[in-house]
């Protein structure tokens, strides 16, 4: 594991590093923020999940996220959207392959190769950052458009796993809209049942109930341009009335699917986690 | 003028401008941060000027000076930082023509044309904006490195349109570095008495005692990258010692030359040009 960037940043470090992944066959970059109380003790730990064509720079150069870590102790890990390099497959297109691994596990050729975002988050990333940084174990997870399906799907999949859970103008219902349905036909074949799986909505309503759910927390832009076709909460919000599960949809007038919009409520997100990480 | 991007942002806007400049002879973009308080009040403005190869992007994107913005009342205005486009002069070099402009008029060719940053800066921006905007004639400046250098030479030159000065890892003394020198010898020619009054050392030995200069608050990183080469605050630091020039230069311990850097002491910045300008 190499580091390749350090910055001092609000009495902590952003840095950035780069390692081989098992799961994802191919070198990886991440980001990860340490606050100034990582130096003294283990800190929790924020995953945090990118939308399309991002890497692991956009968060922690936009959202202004390490003001809000240092004052919660709370350490940032940032990682890229796919698996990456001339080895991988990719199309040529912003919202397939290479930046778009949607954080699944591909099971079709010729992604099922590399495509395996999802183990990777989940399972080798915590298990690195926990073995090389003064991490603990209590995790939360969140992220943006493609990267806020990733947190929905990943904190539903893994009840275990996350203390918490957040996100930015997700993709509620991939396997009902373009971005998510070619996507997954792509990743994961023609069989619509296999998709139910990787889809938040779909989860929500296959989920035991149980008692301590996390709350899902879910801020949107009513001026997004992706709300109606791509995003489309309400799927989300129908899913959890049916079910009972606990969802708080925050819709916000007037802002957009930019970075300016995480950037305006990251803070009270990461006071969300912070609060559940400390218990 | 025309607006080419708007964001909702801390409960305010960000918005891109683009509009023909007549100093500058050329089509110009600037960002401009509205805060809530403008829909209601004229508010007044701060101008941050950016640093070698930025564009009115890097500050609005990275910096995550809006939530300071909104909380001040404080509109914040990002200029370009050269004149721009086919028709003016620029070179194969980072560090010279077009997003290298010094904040200067020059006098030299090919670069007198349209290099007249001073001007486009000090008179045609603020005039624009205080009439297109709801914007006071309060007015701060501040900057970054080369934009650090801006901001400290135009308030010296212009003390009167200005309440409030700062600068993160300026170029205090272009005359002596070589970014400084290589640009001066190019916008302003090798007579380097013509020097003197661009060069921020050399103006607070010039500047004549009054009772109310607005002290320089100047942030350094010292593990800048550029700081023993380009930057040198001990010369300003020296000026300001002989002269008995009101400075508070402070020096951070880990801190590099980055967004980071800005990032972690914007806040401290704009509540010190707040309070100024409040008066």
């Amino acid at each position: 594991m190499q580091k390749v960037e350090t910055h001092a940043c609000f009495g902590g470090v952003q840095e950035v590093w780069q390692h081989r992944s098992q799961a994802l066959d191919c070198d990886m970059r991440f980001g990860i923020y340490l606050p100034s109380q990582a130096r003294e003790a283990r800190c929790p730990v924020l995953y945090w999940l990118s939308g399309l064509t991002c890497t692991e720079q956009n968060f922690i150069t936009k959202a202004g996220a390490q003001r809000y870590a240092a004052e919660h102790g709370v350490i940032v890990v940032a990682p890229d959207t796919s698996p990456r390099g001339p080895q991988v497959a990719d199309a040529e297109r912003y919202d397939l392959g290479q930046g778009a691994g949607f954080y699944l596990n591909a099971t079709h050729e010729p992604w099922s190769a590399h495509y395996r975002m999802h183990d990777y988050i989940v399972e080798e990333l915590p298990r690195l950052v926990e073995a090389q940084f003064n991490a603990s174990d209590a995790r939360a997870i969140s992220g943006h458009s493609m990267g806020g399906h990733g947190a929905l799907v990943l904190a539903l999949r893994n009840p275990d796993r996350y203390r918490s859970v957040s996100a930015f103008s997700p993709i509620v219902a991939p396997a009902q809209v373009p971005w998510g349905e070619q996507a997954f036909t792509a990743y994961l074949g023609d069989d619509r049942d296999a998709w139910r799986s990787w889809d938040a909505s779909e989860l929500v309503r296959s989920t035991p109930a149980q008692a301590n759910r996390p709350v899902l927390l879910v801020d949107q832009g009513e001026a997004d341009e992706f709300l109606a076709t791509q995003l489309r909460p309400e799927l989300l919000e129908a899913a959890c009335r049916e079910t009972g599960y606990p969802l708080r949809l925050r819709r916000h007038a007037g802002y957009d699917h930019s970075y300016y919009f995480i950037a305006s409520f990251i803070g009270e997100h990461i006071a969300h986690h912070a609060a559940a990480l400390r218990n």
